[in-house]
């Protein structure tokens, strides 16, 4: 089995021997910038760690594993552009450093290089890997157009929302983790428990990222604290306190979100004392318990002995325990 | 033998019953869009009768070719973002009917749909039309950047645009001819004389096209004449004249492009006749011709006989002759 450390640095590696190095320079130079401004390569670690859950031998499932690190950071590329994004991991975005164009054109690279890592799944189980890639991408892709369109939308329900996050968040860890089963060549049903183990946590962690937004101990989470409150972000905690029915809180908070003229740091205090009036922290925590719950319940069924689980496991744990 | 017609009518049926009535309407409907506006569906075409030249039965080629028709109208909805255009096929572009982060996402959205289309290529040949696919598209992009760079160089050589329209157009043309090969297991040699042949007609018809930009007859051709010389466009018409020896002219040309104020039509008309005592538009079509019959050159070397020959022959003769 395993240990995050050990897929890290396999991640790493592959990553830092891809070759990058061609022309034109203006297109693959953001490529290689992207990926080296760090990131925790959750998503190809939690793919290798589930695919050393049935084997030794980690060969089969890197191909994918790169694919989908790749595809991920494409997302980041395109997403920085539509949220005219200028700070990601504490660097300057691609389309701040470069340009727009340059954010386009070297993030549709990226897609490819990705589909050019997918392709070195073995020919038996690359179909498989695709097909579940291909219909991921896209949801993918559906969800930032529903993320775009709430910034619209006046009256976005925690359901839409929590439809929203599915799609642009979770199904990639849902299929992170089936790939690598998948490349192990798992029963199907165990793939069937790791895609709905991923769906589950990877709720968990965009609520727990909703959280620690606003609720985060440190600086150390990389954003600062409170952007969403001053963005009127439609988070998770945003549309859980307007549903509330106390309407003056509701009201106080509306207030808030509809002022043009504030003190960013008045603004955050202030939205958060509304949250915690509501009792917002504890339903959070409470709904981020539950998915995590519901998808450990997944993973425990599993069929592999409990030792093969421990890192996996181990893992997952530390990424949702990071700023409690 | 298939005629193009017939591939033709194939093409539209598939295109039409792509499952695109999808939610969210926002990202599918730009996608519908630029699908129905029209296009000659030359690549997916020539597909199609490049496999038939081997084979009766279509159906393994059918993903593929729809997979490059989808692939071929993502680049145009992402370069004309680049590009800032408004205009495509007489219709309002993407960026312009919609927005900008439309064109972006139904684009990228289009790319996964594409790797969906060629995912149906039969498991014995995929990882060989994958590979192929990946390489051109990759190759395609660069071909972009290129095209990019070019609008802010001020000397580009006439090599220099020949490389960068072999990798914006050329390659998926021969893409296009090679995919149908493999797709109709076709011997590797003549699987190599179809990309070859598509090479080279690739860089007859981008000649064509900055040729016919200037010199066309009528306004058949789609877009108003004369386009590249009121935006300076740096074509091969452009570029011979700019490399000639006769100082004079030379200078006469440059005066035009750098001057901020002038009437297109004057503008036209001059860089036209500069082009005219020059003699570019003989030298265009000898180049043009040139290719063209190098491509038939490898086209003739396929190992098939010339009367399953003759319907391909006819096509790509017909698109060469369209405006002459």
């Amino acid at each position: 089995m395993f240990s995050y450390s050990k897929c890290l640095d396999i991640i790493e590696n592959q990553l830092s021997s891809l070759s990058l190095e061609k022309k034109p320079i203006e297109l693959y130079q953001p490529i290689r910038y992207i990926l080296s401004i760090g990131g925790k390569r959750v998503r190809p670690c939690l793919a290798m760690m589930s695919h050393s859950l049935f084997s030794d031998s980690v060969e089969s499932v890197i191909g994918p594993a790169m694919g989908i690190e790749l595809f991920h950071n494409f997302t980041l590329l395109h997403d920085d552009i539509m949220d005219n994004a200028r700070v990601r991991r504490n660097y300057p975005t691609v389309n701040v450093k470069w340009n727009q164009n340059a954010a386009i054109l070297s993030g549709d690279a990226m897609m490819i290089l990705a589909y050019q890592l997918i392709s070195k799944t073995p020919i038996n189980i690359l179909p498989k890997v695709l097909d579940l890639f291909n219909q991921t991408a896209l949801e993918v892709c559906e969800g930032q157009q529903l993320d775009m369109n709430f910034e619209k939308c006046l009256d976005i329900s925690v359901e839409e929302y929590l439809e929203m996050i599915r799609l642009k968040t979770a199904v990639l860890i849902a299929a992170s983790l089936a790939t690598g089963g998948i490349t192990a060549m798992a029963d199907s049903k165990d793939i069937e428990y790791l895609y709905r183990f991923g769906l589950n946590i990877g709720m968990a962690f965009q609520l727990q990222d909703d959280y620690l937004d606003v609720f985060a101990n440190n600086h150390q989470f990389g954003k600062s604290l409170g952007g969403d409150i001053v963005a009127n972000k439609k988070t998770f905690l945003m549309l859980k306190a307007l549903q509330s029915s106390d309407k003056n809180l509701v009201h106080e908070l509306e207030t808030w979100i509809t002022r043009e003229n504030f003190n960013p740091d008045e603004k955050i205090e202030s939205v958060k004392i509304i949250y915690e009036e509501l009792n917002i922290p504890e339903k959070t925590r409470q709904l981020i318990e539950t998915y995590f719950t519901s998808g450990f319940e997944f993973f425990q069924r599993i069929h592999v002995s409990d030792e093969r689980k421990v890192e996996l496991c181990k893992f997952v744990t530390q990424i949702m325990k990071r700023e409690h």
